[in-house]
């Protein structure tokens, strides 16, 4: 079903309607240049492959505040009423107002962003349920979906040292509770993904912690968790959204690797993925397209929160992502691994502190729609038309029969190998290459 | 058998002796001041917490030599003969007076440090063979021991596109003619472990790059190499060290926890440990401690590189580890679980640049030597004397009775804990106390 | 006047008396084992070579707060009162009884730290001058000393796009006003010197910004908060402080070096100096020592932030400067340039998010305050007893006399230069010996 | 003079003719695409906004060596005669084949990059006049003009410790005799400007340096070497090159607001201008837009090296510019500042180490060409086509007039500012709108 764009009883983004595709041409900032949601490339549409996604927490509950600033700078007006309860329920008014006029498919939440805590975990269940249920009605009127839910363990005073993590038992179940009723609330919402991403699983300092204790509490937890959504009726897919550090010194899940390598420990990896960050995967020294082609090889790509840093700061800037070449390179990962499945693209983004115009909102989501839309279209022209796909097959080439067959296959052992060496003698230099496909993709920038 | 001083037919370091241990109050540059070899901390002599290796490369092979300056500055005088091979013996000469002179129980090589390439592999093998019939006899002489071996397969041209990933077959049976001979002669040397660094097992560009085949390639040659191996009598521990870049752009060995992951993938995990040195740790985002502590609660601790960076520039700067901190930290977490077993410390370090008389070559071990020492004493103390054990452990008791060890046992399932939640209520602060573990650990830097 | 330990009508860290020193053999957390404020080294006490000044900010209105959990975790228990003018005169209360029990000479503040604004300029004015005459009363019973006072122009909303490089006229006014009510503070209180931290003085992005004209009117502004603050009365020093980012993605006083080239730009150099913090020394690439190197020897060493940041972390961790090795390395310059004259040391420094005892406020700074004292003593060792001095006075020889002094002194061209060349001949190599200058500081690190 | 091909008695580059504009639609990667040396953009014809130079150490002498591999890949057949100076006169042969084929109107080389050195001063100088006296013909024979010229002072093992900066006098000379010799040559060739990149003009530790004084020798250094310039009838610029760090832990010109307020301290501020290199920029922290804004605001863009890094290798790769964005950034900079002037854009530039094939150096040159192109054509779009002009004007416009008029003339002080503060009170929320600015941009990259 097409969306449909869905208001409460107050319209939050008055004088901006349905954001329509309008063509590379067009001057309008409030229009789509490349994001055709139907146009069909590479045999799917591009709102398949995209599976777009408005991050609940920036986009309705970020206020611009920073360490400098924590206050903020952004007016929430729909987060007026005195009654946090209400405040909620015109957020979900205003959120689905944005999703719906910006007409992406997907929303992305943690407990905490769609539903104020109570004073016990029963009361904060209590509450998230009746935002689910307002929810819900809001997306059979919308046809908007739920990509993931999660929850926030990690902003609370009483997870400083952990939440699944803990060195104190005590904080379990209070993580336990909050899972377990976000579990609860993405399965009633249809969601297709339940993400964790541990903010605070990791450590300041190594000297006062037991990382191997902590690991397999970790992992422990996860399997509960996992064990639990599959026995309430829970289909989709575990996520684990790796990050090297902030809000910790060094935060466990680093990056796609050691997810891979923990997932296997644990016995998760038959339900859980991985949802990749690009501006996580910088941080860990990696680009994205890196981290994104390491979990296809694992069978683990999950679900990508697409965003970009800035390469000369070292946090989490969770800039729009608008680098052309980063959205070809990612595309091209992509269009060469089977795509993103039943993950999608979640803007985990936030528009500049000092973007203060409610039209901004929408300008920093076209902008970073129609870039990653244009890299699909520049990813399957490089594959389509030009020599790319050849060169790199050619490259290895010498692996598809003969000796290199046998060797990929296992059939020789180091001495047989070693005999050839003077048998075959100095191998020919083969060049890289490197600048010609770097120049290829710049030739399909258009 | 304590180490004799060993020389060949010239002296190569006249006026230094055997170097001694004068305590703490010595003004000798070329005296240990902590390193006393047969005091014993925690039940072992200090010799057996470190057996350190020299590493052949750049002692005796390094020239100052840098990208701007390959030519190097540093005077090698056994490096004069115009025949390759006498050079060869010389070097083994000015090696052994070395190590012998500073008293340091092992040393480390690759192949081509050892003995000139050939113009075949068989050549090369046999000039292999004949240097290390020399140092067998050298070693019997001195009681120096091999630490390890292992091959260099990164140097040459036909490796610049990667030695067991090459895009091209026919250059493994090139890595495999120098891996086998490598291990031949760790194997006649009585070397305790034999090495892979895969300096060119990376891509400078994703885009020409097959990762999943490259690593298959590289999963399948180790599986053959450990096979010869064990075949061939070996009976010591292989091992993988973790580097992110340099001189790859991406390397694939990046840190522990992907090597870890790599190592159980394959099914190298039972032969296979890791060699961690400190400047990779760094380069990867991660401090040396923390490497260690991942490798040893994964079981597969092999033996570390000791080194340390520059923490304002981003490459391998591979200078001498002196930092008391680091080395203190390094001691805890080698005190709390077990030691480096039959690994060593190798000091893959360089003196820099403009260090050129031959006396720095000594002090620069000798500071090292004594500062992981000083690291041992310190982080003896702090165990001993201080509440460190027991402000850790008690930070975790609540895991060790009651509801907290019957959820590391797997007893509580998610619903039972998130039941809990309202039962137990909000969980008492408890400080993590860093800044007590800091000044703990200052307390015994003395 | 020694410090008197100054309570309020509420106790706010009971348990907790004058700190004192007991010495290096002491277990006591909370006593110094190196700090004696009243031991000479160098000629001069202790006390003397710090000028130890606590961060109101950090200390008193920190709450552990951070990106991911801006609630923050530590109780501020002199912050209930509902009325926030009396939370103020409480916070006093607080902050001096720590400031006095700890025994620190001097403290810092914003404006906002020790008043709440108001809700004109005006309101705002008068509730700082308020508080400023109840701390003058408070500096008077108990010896404590204004480093420096300075104006938050960062945190509000209304700063977001810069302060003084505000692209909006209307913003230069806020400014205005809080920098004159924040030097007339400072000048009642007889603080030795004004700090100006840019904050928001730089840009997000490049390509909205205006660089040479935002640069024009901070040179224009700190010119008439010059004339402004010399015309009525102050004395002291007027400093800038570096940050080369964060918050903004790039800040016009990146480093010691930039900021030096500002002032003389723009005519300041002879009121202003420079206040250096470690951790915005290594975030542009530089160590601590290396920044104050730079600032001695322009002449424009004016005050030092303390702390140190984490080396795998790319923001401002701002933790306590407790590394041996750099404290010792900060000192040595210092010792060899004169001293912190009328700056200070201003601990800029944060106990961790989970630190949530009283003590641990204590516990920090006590150790942060001895590793600085141990600093001293090491440093001062070295120049006193080392070769260290004579070392680095004869590497640089050559230019004291005769043709190296004819150099330096301007009287040989380039062609007379040329002509020695072969006259000369190869300069002779002289090895740099860093490694023995390392291993001399660790020698004396005891 | 259109360039002429002009090879010697050998053709390097056979089956390679001159490259050729075919356009955008060209498939053909020998051909420029954008880049149409005639083509007038914004007045002003492509090659002249330009000034392409070939830099003579990467393109000519570089081997693809690398720290792990110093003996290099590619294959150099100019580099075959025995005798130093036939391989120095078939270099030149061959550099003047690929730059007349290639199109470029401009080469840069050190010293040693065209002449060898001899056993002396006096030998080296004369190796160099005998090698210029060719380069001479070979200009007018080819239309191709020097950029610059410079001297390579940072790779023999005598500058191990610095050339002008270098502890020991007797260096000087040596350095001098080289300088001086490269004016020369400079002079002779009709180079537009001389570079000064100070590879060893730095420290590897603080420990050993004297850093004022060896800044002073260099400031006296400079101006020795300007005077006599200027006495030679040199009339082109001096230009100095910043670099962060390596080779050295710390270079003394790390950025261009350090060689600012360098150049201002010494007097050199009339004769001397900056020479900015991208992967420089981006060592230091600021991206190449940043720097090359810096030196504009402060009239000393000089030249500028075009490359770009890797955002996560912390070392110099001196990659071909490629990125569109950054060089849409860099033409956006140019053409509001005026543009190169007499410098010009030199490919400071290497393929990368397995890029071994000849067509590799060409297609390498033509890629970065055609973006640079494309960065001009983008920027003069967005400038004539777009609201980014006025956007960003109107950011500033309340500056231009009135009260903010009176502010920037420097009529109004502190205090008839901070009055203003409650007449105009809270100033109006401005957005900074960056997402629209990247936007504008993006829409323009086609």
């Amino acid at each position: 079903m097409p969306i449909q764009v869905t208001t409460g009883s107050r319209e939050y983004f008055p004088g901006i309607g349905k954001i329509k595709y309008e063509g590379a041409d067009s001057d309008n900032p409030l229009a789509f240049k490349y994001y055709d949601e139907n146009r069909v490339i590479a045999g799917k549409s591009m709102k398949d492959h995209f599976r777009f996604a408005i991050a609940y927490w920036h986009s309705f509950c970020g206020n611009g505040g920073d360490p400098f600033g924590p206050a903020g700078t952004i007016d929430l007006p729909w987060d007026e009423a005195s009654d946090p309860m209400q405040s909620a329920r015109d957020k979900l008014d205003a959120a689905f107002e944005f999703i719906t006029k910006l007409g992406a498919g997907f929303y992305c939440f943690h407990d905490r962003d769609i539903a104020p805590a109570g004073s016990t975990a029963a009361e904060s269940e209590k509450n998230l349920k009746t935002l689910v249920e307002l929810a819900k009605k809001k997306q059979a009127a919308s046809g908007v979906n739920l990509l993931w839910g999660t929850a926030n363990v990690f902003t609370h005073a009483r997870y400083m040292n952990g939440a699944a993590t803990n060195p104190d038992f005590h904080v379990i179940p209070q993580v336990a509770a909050q899972v377990k009723a976000a579990i609860d609330a993405t399965i009633e919402l249809g969601g297709d993904n339940y993400v964790f991403w541990g903010g605070r699983e990791g450590y300041y300092s190594l000297l006062n912690t037991d990382m191997k204790r902590e690991l397999d509490h970790l992992g422990m937890f996860l399997q509960k968790a996992r064990d639990y959504g599959r026995k309430a009726g829970f289909k989709g897919t575990f996520l684990i959204e790796p990050k090297p550090m902030e809000p910790t010194k060094h935060q466990y899940d680093f990056d796609s690797a050691t997810v891979i390598g923990f997932l296997n420990k644990y016995g998760l990896q038959d339900d859980f993925k991985i949802n990749i960050e690009n501006n996580h995967a910088t941080l860990a020294g990696h680009s994205f397209a890196h981290e994104v082609q390491t979990a296809c090889d694992a069978g683990l790509l999950g679900s990508l929160d697409v965003n970009q840093g800035d390469p000369h700061n070292g946090w989490d800037t969770d800039e729009f992502m608008h680098d052309l070449h980063e959205c070809t390179s990612l595309m091209l990962v992509l269009l060469q691994n089977g795509g993103i499945g039943k993950g999608g693209m979640n803007f985990d983004a936030k528009r500049r502190r000092s973007s203060t115009d409610a039209e901004d909102l929408f300008i920093a989501h076209i902008s970073s729609m129609d870039s990653l839309a244009r890299g699909l279209i520049i990813a399957d022209n490089v594959l389509q038309k030009s020599n790319y796909l050849k060169m790199k097959k050619e490259r290895y080439a010498s692996y598809d029969s003969g000796n290199g067959k046998a060797f990929e296959s296992g059939k020789l052992d180091l001495e047989t190998l070693a005999k050839m060496a003077d048998e075959i003698g100095e191998p020919k230099q083969i060049s890289g290459k490197q600048e010609l496909y770097e120049a290829i993709l710049n030739q399909y920038i258009r």
